[in-house]
């Protein structure tokens, strides 16, 4: 069983990293997952290749799922894909990672209502995207509510280990502060 | 000018990613290198495609170098292209950064003679690697000895900010903590 990371165009690569190491250090099997491509640019620069497609994956063996920050998100708004995929992991109720604008995924989707949450989002921009609950909103670096785990960008090391603790991986947090 | 990020097989994903924002919040043109293969895989797993090989760069345009920490080096132990290029680096006299293990390739290639400097590397490992020069070895998370930027795994986000600092950047360390 594998934690699947969703790849996007211009996703946040240090909002990221610490928590692929929490992964890797615990021994949990991952799967780099695109939307539309087999290769995606990060934020800085880095060009990384993903190893399925959100719609050809072994969806049986995921039981995990991560989503990084990504800045510029225009492409995202909406995306039937990512939506279709994210509706299937509701259904599982399967531990789930989100940092910085990446809640905005789970809004758009429907994932979040209900819960408790943070962004790294201005209540200018959640009430612009309108598909936000604000009553829930929390304003602290990571917030965990049930099996989803959001989080502010600057927050990355604590989100990291935050989600490994939900997946009882073990781990050696002095790597990271 | 662009700053040179040195990725082999097994770097260090987190160590690095703080770094490549740094360095692109401060609209620093960067290009990824790689030694010998134009993908590689990083220790957490991320597969990323370099933008040119350690022997064929625009090398007149380089004016710094980054050198990310990596598990399991005995790869690059004595690695020629890596040794020749950083003796390249070394006549320019150009800034330098090198966390976690990275140092070792620094002082395997003479660059680190005469420096102060910290690295993640125990005394055992360093006396066995026989090319640390020990006196000048620094128990710190992050130490700047001139133009050379060494640090300690744990400490990626305070080497992101001095090396950024180093090359003048404007960014806002706020992102990261």
């Amino acid at each position: 069983m594998y934690t699947g990371i969703i790849l996007y165009q211009r996703f946040s690569e240090y909002e990221l990293s610490v928590l692929l190491s929490v992964l890797s250090q615990g021994n949990k099997p991952v799967r780099y997952i695109g939307l539309d491509s087999t290769t995606v640019q990060g934020e800085a620069g880095l060009t990384c290749v993903t190893q399925s497609k959100v719609s050809d994956l072994p969806i049986d063996e995921l039981d995990s799922v991560v989503l990084p920050g990504v800045e510029d998100f225009q492409h995202l708004v909406g995306h039937q894909g990512l939506i279709d995929f994210l509706k299937h992991v509701q259904k599982e109720n399967m531990p789930i990672g989100a940092i910085s604008s990446a809640p905005y995924f789970l809004a758009m989707s429907g994932l979040l209502d209900g819960y408790r949450y943070t962004t790294g989002l201005t209540e200018e921009q959640r009430m612009f995207l309108g598909t936000f609950q604000e009553d829930n909103y929390i304003d602290a670096p990571t917030v965990q509510d049930g099996n989803i785990v959001t989080a502010k960008g600057a927050a990355f090391i604590d989100f990291a280990i935050t989600y490994g603790k939900l997946l009882q991986l073990e781990f050696n947090e002095s790597w990271y502060r």
